[in-house]
C-alpha cells in the first residue's frame, strides 16, 4: 500500500497488475505507445464483405472464446439490456471460465450474471457497477477486485493498452452485413453507440449483434463495419422501454427545485450565462431543472448557447429546436425526443468518450463547458466528492463522465445538505472520485459554499444576495441537524479500485460488513 | 531484383528501405501489428484547448521540423492548393534539408517545388505526381525513387507503420481553435477531409491550417480536434475555381459517347443495372456520361440504386435528389453541386480511405460496389492495366482508389483501342498497376473483350448483340490501323515504386531516355 497524492492509501498492484499511484491532476505524465491492434487483411474476410454468422454462439465460438479471456459490451440498452445476458449464458452453457467482464457500466438487469459470479464464469468485472452487482461486489462475494473508471477513463485504458479486449460485442439498433453500425433506429434505438467506439478499434474480435438488419450501407456508421470480425442477427436486443424512457420528468419536489433555482441564479451572478456560452446539466430531476432555470434567463436576456453537451432529453432537443442552443453535443440520448432529434437534427451531434473525454490524447472537448452541473453522494471539507459509494461504503453507483467533467470551466455541485438524516457533506468522503481543486462551486438548500481556490467566482458573486456560506459552515449546519456521523467499519479487503483520468489509482473501496 | 507474382523484376530494397514483392492478389498475409503513436496527455495541451499558434512558420518550428523529416499534405484543393508550397517556402527559409514529401497526391500547382527537389530542401516525394512533378521524376532528377500508391494503399503503409509521419498538414476549409476542421463550409470548401483521416490518427505531430475559423464546435468535426497539436489562421489556402470546378462536362466526343453507351449497354445485358444495384463511375468525361445512361436505364426501368460511389459532381447529385440513388458514398466532390449536397443531405455521406479501401482492415467497402467504371493509359492482352505511365515511359499520373476499385463485383475499363495513333491495348502494360484477374471487360470504340475468367459475364450478354471480340482481336486491330508499337527505351535507373494495395511491389519505372 502506498499513499496517494491525494492521500489515500492505495495498492501498487491490484489483481495481479502493477497499479499507478494518482499523482495529483496533470502530473502523472504517460510515456510509450497506444495499444497497437493485429493487421488484418480483407483476404482473411470474405470477399462479399458478408460476415453473418448464423447466431451469436457461432460468433462467439469463431472469435475463440475461451477460459480467462476479457468480453466487453456497452450500456447503451441501459437497464433494458439483454445482450449481456445472453453471453454468459452461452459461456456457461460452453463451460467457459474465468471471464473478465469489460462492460461500459452494468444495470440492476444484469443480476441475471450473479449465479456466474458465484460459479466461476465470470471472475471479475471492470466497470460501472449500479445496484444489485455493486451490492454484491461490496460484500466481498467477486472472486477479483472491481475496476471502476470514468467514460473518459475506459477510452483511456483501451487505448493505452491497460485493458486488452479479447472480444468486443456490440450491440447495434441498426446493422448491415458488413458491420456498419448505428442507434438511430430499430425497435431497440438509444441514439448513438459512442460508448463501442474504442472497442472497436482496438478489440482482437468484434462482434455485431443486431435485431434490425438493414441493406448495406447502413448509415450512418456510427460504428464502422472495416472493424468488424463478425455479425449476428438476433430477434431482441433490448426492452425498449427501459432503454429510453418515453418521458423525463423535472423534478417536483421543492427541495430539489430550490436547488435547481440557486444553481442557476449563481451562474447568473457569476456572469456565466452569457451570449455564446455552453452547460452541461445532465438528465437528474435537478439537472433538468437547473436547465429550465438557464432557459428561463436566456430567453428573458434574449442570448443563445453555443452549445450544451447532453445527455440530451426531451428539454434540451426543445432548447435547440426554440433557438437557444446551436449545437447539442451529445454522449447519450435520455430519451426518445433525443433520440429522434439526433437522427434528423445535423446539429445535433454524436460524440464519443474520444472526442468528449478522453484524457490520454490532445485534449478533449470537456475543457471548452463553460459550466457544468454534477451530482455526489458526498463532498468534503476540501471539496473533494464521492460518486460511488454511500457514507455505509456501499458500491452502488458508476462514475460515469463525471471525473472527465471536471475538467470544465466551473464545475456546480448541488446537493442536499442531508439525505435521510445522513449528511452529504461530511469531514472527509467515504471514496474519492474527484479532487476538491476541481470542484467549484457546492450548492446546498441551506447555503453556497465556493472553492476558495475560485476567487474570481467569489469576486463576481460577492454583492448578489445570494445565501453564501463556508463549506464548514455546511458541515457544522448539516451535523448540528442529524448529529456527527460514524465513519463506516470497513473490512480490509479491497473489493474495487477507482481509476483517475489517466489511468492512475486514486482510491479503493473496502468490503463491508455483512 | 526479384521477379515477383506478376512476372515484373522488382527490388528487394528501395530507398533504403525493404521491399516485399508482389504476391498475387490476396496471398500476402501480413503480420505484426499496427502503428502505435505515442501516447499523450491533455496536460500538456492548453487547458482552454486553444491550440492556435501565430503562424503556419510558429507551428512547424513547434512542431520540431528539422532535416529528414517526413512531411505529409492532401490534395483535397487539387490543382488549387496553396498549402503544400507555404509548407517548403518555410522549410527552404529555415534551411531544414532532405524532407521526404508524403502527399496524398501531387499536382501541376506543385511545380513550385522544383527548386526543393533541386537544391535538395525535399529529396523524396512518395504520392501521386499528376504532370511536372512526374515528367521531373520520369527523367532521373528526384533524388530518392518516389513511391506510388493508391488511396487505399496509404492509409495501409501509415497504419501499418511502413511510412512514419513526422508531421502532418492538414488544410481545413473550416476549423476551430481546438482543431476540430471539416471541408464543408468556408472560400476554399472542397467537401470532405477523408485523405487526412489516417495522418491525423497516426502521424507523430499534426497542424489544422484553414482560412475560416469557426467558434468551437466546428461541426461536423471530419477531422477531429483530439489528434491535432497545433492550429492556424492564414489568410488563404487555396483558389477556389481550381479547388472545385463550377461545372462538370459530359463529353461531346461522338468516340467517347460510343464508349459510355456500350459500356451502359454491357452492363445492362449482364443484368447488373437491377433494383437495388451499386455503381462508381468517376468523374471523368465518359464515366459521367456512363452515369447518364444508367440514369436513361434506370427511369426507363422504374428501379434504383442503393448506393452511388463518389467522387460526386452536378449529375450524381441530381440523380440522388431525383430519387433514383439511395446514398451517396464520396470519396472526393468534384464540383460545386458535390459540396453543396454533402453539407445538406445527410445521405450523401462523406468517407475516407479508411471506410472505402483499406485492405489491411476487416474488409472495406469497394466490395459492395456492383460495378465499377474505370480508365487506364493501357490494357494488356493479360487483361492487366497501366494507370501511372504513358506508353513512352514518362510517369504522369497518379494511381488514386484506382487499385482499391478493382475489388468491385465487376470492373469495367473503357478505353479508346489508340490515342493520338498509340495502340491502348498492348501485348503488355508498360507499368503494371493492376493485375488483369480482377479486370472484367474491356469496352473499345471497335468491341467489347470479356475476360475469359467471367464465365458468367460472357454466359449472360451471349445474345445481347453486343460487338464482342477477344483482347488478342482488339490487339490486332489496333495494330492494323497503328503499326506494331515498340517498347520505349528506358534506362536502368528506377525512379519510381508502385505499390500494390497490400504494400507489396507490383511494379517499378524507370528513368525516360531525355
Amino acid at each position: 500500500m502506498i499513499r496517494n497524492a491525494a492521500g489515500r492509501y492505495v495498492p501498487t498492484e491490484l489483481n495481479g497488475e502493477k497499479q499507478i499511484p494518482y499523482m495529483g491532476v496533470g502530473k502523472y505524465i504517460p510515456s510509450g505507445t497506444k495499444h497497437a491492434p493485429a493487421i488484418r487483411s480483407n483476404s482473411e474476410f470474405p470477399e462479399d464483405g458478408n460476415k453473418m454468422v448464423s447466431s451469436l454462439k457461432e460468433a462467439l465460438q469463431k472469435a475463440g472464446l475461451k477460459d480467462g479471456m476479457t468480453i466487453s459490451t456497452h450500456h447503451h440498452f441501459r437497464n433494458g439490456d439483454l445482450l449481456a445476458n445472453m453471453i454468459f449464458d452461452i459461456a456457461h452453457e460452453l463451460g467457459v471460465k474465468n471471464l473478465r467482464w469489460f462492460p461500459s457500466a452494468s444495470f440492476p438487469c444484469h443480476a441475471h450474471l450473479i449465479p456466474y459470479l458465484e460459479d466461476g464464469t465470470i471472475t471479475a468485472i471492470e466497470g460501472s457497477m449500479n445496484g444489485p452487482l455493486g451490492k454484491f461486489v461490496s460484500e466481498g462475494k467477486m472472486k477479483s477486485a472491481g475496476m471502476l473508471r470514468s467514460h473518459g477513463g475506459r477510452y483511456q485504458a483501451i487505448q493505452d493498452g491497460e485493458v486488452k479486449i479479447d472480444i468486443a460485442v456490440i450491440g447495434a439498433p441498426t446493422a448491415d452485413v458488413f458491420g456498419n453500425a448505428n442507434g438511430l433506429h430499430g425497435p431497440s434505438a438509444c441514439g448513438l453507440l459512442g460508448f463501442a467506439l474504442a472497442d472497436s478499434q482496438y478489440a482482437d474480435k468484434v462482434i455485431v449483434v443486431t435485431d434490425n438488419l438493414v441493406p448495406f450501407p447502413c448509415i450512418p456508421w456510427q460504428i464502422q463495419g472495416n472493424y468488424v470480425d463478425f455479425t449476428v442477427l438476433v430477434d431482441k436486443l433490448g426492452d425498449p422501454e427501459k432503454i429510453v424512457s418515453g418521458t423525463t420528468q423535472i423534478t417536483k419536489s421543492p427541495d430539489r427545485l430550490l436547488l435547481a433555482e440557486l444553481t442557476a441564479k449563481f451562474c447568473d451572478a457569476a456572469g456565466i450565462i452569457k451570449d455564446g456560452f455552453s452547460f452541461q446539466a445532465g438528465a437528474g430531476g435537478t439537472s433538468l431543472s437547473v436547465a429550465e432555470y438557464f432557459r428561463a434567463i436566456m430567453r428573458q436576456k434574449g442570448i443563445k448557447a453555443r452549445f450544451a453537451r447532453g445527455g440530451s432529453n426531451k428539454y434540451l432537443v426543445e432548447m435547440m429546436e426554440e433557438g437557444l442552443v446551436d449545437y447539442i453535443l451529445d454522449g447519450q440520448t435520455f430519451d426518445l425526443d433525443g433520440v429522434r432529434s439526433m437522427a434528423q437534427n445535423p446539429n445535433h451531434t454524436w460524440t464519443s468518450p474520444f472526442t468528449s473525454y478522453n484524457y490520454h490524447s490532445k485534449g478533449n472537448f470537456a475543457q471548452f463547458v463553460d459550466v457544468v452541473i454534477l451530482g455526489a453522494t458526498e463532498v468534503d471539507l476540501g471539496f473533494n466528492a464521492n460518486v460511488v459509494t454511500h457514507s455505509d461504503g456501499y458500491l452502488l453507483h458508476g462514475i460515469g463522465g463525471w471525473q472527465n467533467c471536471l475538467f470544465s470551466k466551473t464545475v456546480i455541485i448541488p446537493v442536499p445538505l442531508f439525505r435521510d438524516r445522513i449528511p452529504v457533506v461530511r469531514d472527509e468522503v467515504t471514496t474519492l472520485c474527484g479532487p476538491g481543486e476541481l470542484i467549484d462551486v457546492i450548492v446546498t438548500e441551506r447555503g453556497i459554499a465556493i472553492n476558495p481556490l475560485r476567487k474570481d467566482l467569489i469576486e463576481k458573486t460577492r454583492d448578489s444576495g445570494l445565501p453564501f456560506k463556508t463549506i464548514t459552515e455546511l458541515k457544522e449546519e448539516a451535523e448540528k441537524i442529524c448529529g456527527k456521523p460514524s465513519k463506516p467499519v470497513l473490512q480490509e479487503k479491497i473489493v474495487a479500485g477507482i481509476k483517475w483520468v489517466d489511468g492512475t489509482l486514486i482510491d479503493v473501496v473496502r468490503q463491508v460488513q455483512s
